[in-house]
């Protein structure tokens, strides 16, 4: 039991939270807010009060709003210029975990010189040291499913290379974190469903990680409890406020387990799927891998699956022994039937069946370092057989 | 489910962590390092490790050993002349709870103009504002039990007054904390089970306290947990690494309860009775008081009683719905007696029966704000009441 641990992010939770904002020191005189560029901060008016909240703390500010569902990297590097021409102090990632995770590349580059990817590890990255501290950064976060407000990771794709990418470090944690429910009620119901599993696979990935420690453990437990009895009602309620605020907190307390435990090679197979399926969302692809990735790791660590079996609810001590481990694999199957979730097919997006192999090596390729984190060691012929299995 | 979360120390956690502490970035070029006045920070070799490793980062330092068992004012306004007048950086607190508690106190006074008590609220503190930040703070905690090194408390006695009060803010967070279970298998048998007994009672207060977030709920029920289930083997055999590891996390842990959550009124009473009686160490207090202060509340939140209870290894659900909530209480008992400690007396500190009226007024009066975190809101009379019950 030997571990470091360090979240420094101060998180303002709950309904009606955004407001307090405006009660908080920001790190600055000048933010670059970073949006999507679908629209939905201007039309649901969350932007309109974020910059309400600094005009009345003498904030000035710049809007960047080009970030897409798969954020890429040269909008990475063209909110980087425009912090540094228009001499921003913060940035605020206003959205999803898309345009946080923007927000949280952007600061570093506003502050670093050369391009992104000489910083990233894996893939054509050059995993060159970071010199200097990126821009401080606020999250607000209006999805619950990257658990991104509450970790140091930012996930970008390189478009000319379809490698997606994580990367982080010490100063990629957000100084402070909005997490406001009542900004999540008009998130649609397939996305609440992919976010919300999203966020389950972030805990339990890092419950079976080899680096998991026991205060990962006890957000991974907690995180998977929620989403097992809050998400199905978020899915069918969109305004079920307290489903909504349980399913938040899941959320939050996965970022935690990535911060201090670590995602394992599910993430990475998903990723390299997405990369080259842009259109396909990072939690439908991961709901696809499920099964089949979970039910390959349940013989090799079964008193974890067991223990997520439990924290699913499911009443393992009436179970005989032998069955424990995969009662956590089909009370992973019931979750998504009750979500609606449960027949999304690779097919669907275009994934043909012969590009599996290629698919599996691309992951081991640009995000090798998660399969070093697994419980056991996949080997290429492994994950080449979970990918097929999950293929329908 | 409202609230803010911020916890920014980063913690080195698990035997033989103090060597890693030279690999970490300190924050300056000269420490303040705050030991005791008792000479074991030199006996056990702990200062000349640390001395040796801000050489080898060639960070000069300057020593200040005067700190008692319960520290006291003075020593504060001293140590932080010293290190205004040695021009440090940063204050290491290297020892157990009253050196890294007077390190945050003088790293706020090295910063601050006045007298400490001017920042104090409650008693005869002036509970003014705090001008400026402390100097960092680094924590090397030789003892499981006050939880210091994870939150921002420090609790000092104003010795001409008898007041023993307890402040903290932002700053007074450590940057950086090391748990080395190693530096802790020299604490001997009975400070052992105070110091271990304290943790739990920061957990089961936090957990009671009316301000618990499902946040501070998990790091306390498993902080329970953890000493119900190790305490006793530490108790019996000082050097049970493994046995001492787990109680270093669950101190740990209840340090995350305490900057997330709060103390509650047991903890006033108990300042009351240490400040007027310095000799009585602040965890053989807390026994004292315990069994009275849980009886009363078990029947304010009789489900959290049952939740502590499970988390303490009882099997709840055996027994009859009305008898489950004091089945804490008698856990509880139950470990006090596996700890040898169930038969600590006031009177053997000198402690009068008629004083404790007088005792319970100084608990509200100095530290009344943590009676109204109390599940329940104690009168003067019930206060005086669960006092008599604790004295034997
Ligand atoms: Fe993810
Ligand atoms: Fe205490």
């Amino acid at each position: 039991m030997i571990f470091n641990y360090h979240v420094p992010t101060k998180i303002l939770f709950g309904p009606g939270k955004l407001k307090e904002l405006a009660k908080e020191t920001l790190p600055g005189k000048k933010a670059l807010i970073v949006i999507s560029a679908g629209g939905s901060m201007v039309r649901n008016g969350y932007l309109n009060r974020v910059v309400e909240i600094l005009h009345s703390k003498s904030i000035e500010h710049v809007i960047f709003d080009k970030i897409l569902p798969n954020p890429i990297k040269s909008h990475v590097m063209e909110g980087a210029v425009l912090a540094q021409k228009e001499d921003c102090d913060f940035v605020i990632g206003l959205g999803g975990g898309s345009s946080i995770d923007s927000a949280k590349s952007i600061a570093v580059m506003a502050k670093n010189p050369g391009d992104y990817w000489d910083y990233i590890s894996g893939g054509t990255g050059k995993g060159m040291p970071v010199p200097n501290p990126a821009l401080p950064i606020v999250a607000i976060t209006t999805t619950a499913g990257t658990g991104t407000e509450a970790d140091p990771w930012t996930v970008i794709t390189k478009e000319e290379t379809n490698e997606k990418i994580g990367f982080g470090n010490t100063y990629t944690f957000p100084v402070l974190s909005v997490v406001d429910p009542e900004l999540m009620l008009t998130v649609p119901k397939h996305l609440t469903a992919y976010q919300g599993f999203d966020a389950l696979f972030h805990a339990a990935e890092g419950y079976i990680a080899n680096i998991a420690t026991p205060i990962s453990d006890a957000y991974a437990l907690k995180s998977i409890e929620l989403i097992a009895k809050y998400l199905p009602t978020c899915v069918k309620d969109g305004n079920h406020i307290e489903a909504r605020t349980q399913v938040a907190l899941a959320n939050t307390l996965s970022g935690f387990v990535e911060a201090t435990s670590s995602c394992t090679s599910e993430h990475s197979m998903e990723h390299a799927l997405s990369a080259y399926y842009p259109d396909l969302p990072h939690g439908a692809g991961l709901i696809m891998l499920s099964e089949a990735y979970y039910t390959f790791f349940s013989s090799k660590v079964p008193k974890r699956f067991e223990a997520m079996a439990k924290a699913m609810g499911v009443d393992v001590d009436l179970l005989p022994q032998e069955e424990r481990p995969m009662s956590f694999v089909k009370a992973l199957v019931k979750l998504q039937k009750d979500c609606d979730v449960f027949n999304l097919k690779m097919s669907q997006y275009g994934i043909k069946k012969e590009e599996i192999p290629s698919l599996a090596e691309s992951a081991r390729q640009t995000m090798g370092g998660l399969f070093e984190l697994d419980p056991y060691t996949l080997s290429l012929e492994e994950t080449i057989e979970i990918m097929v299995n999950s293929y329908e």
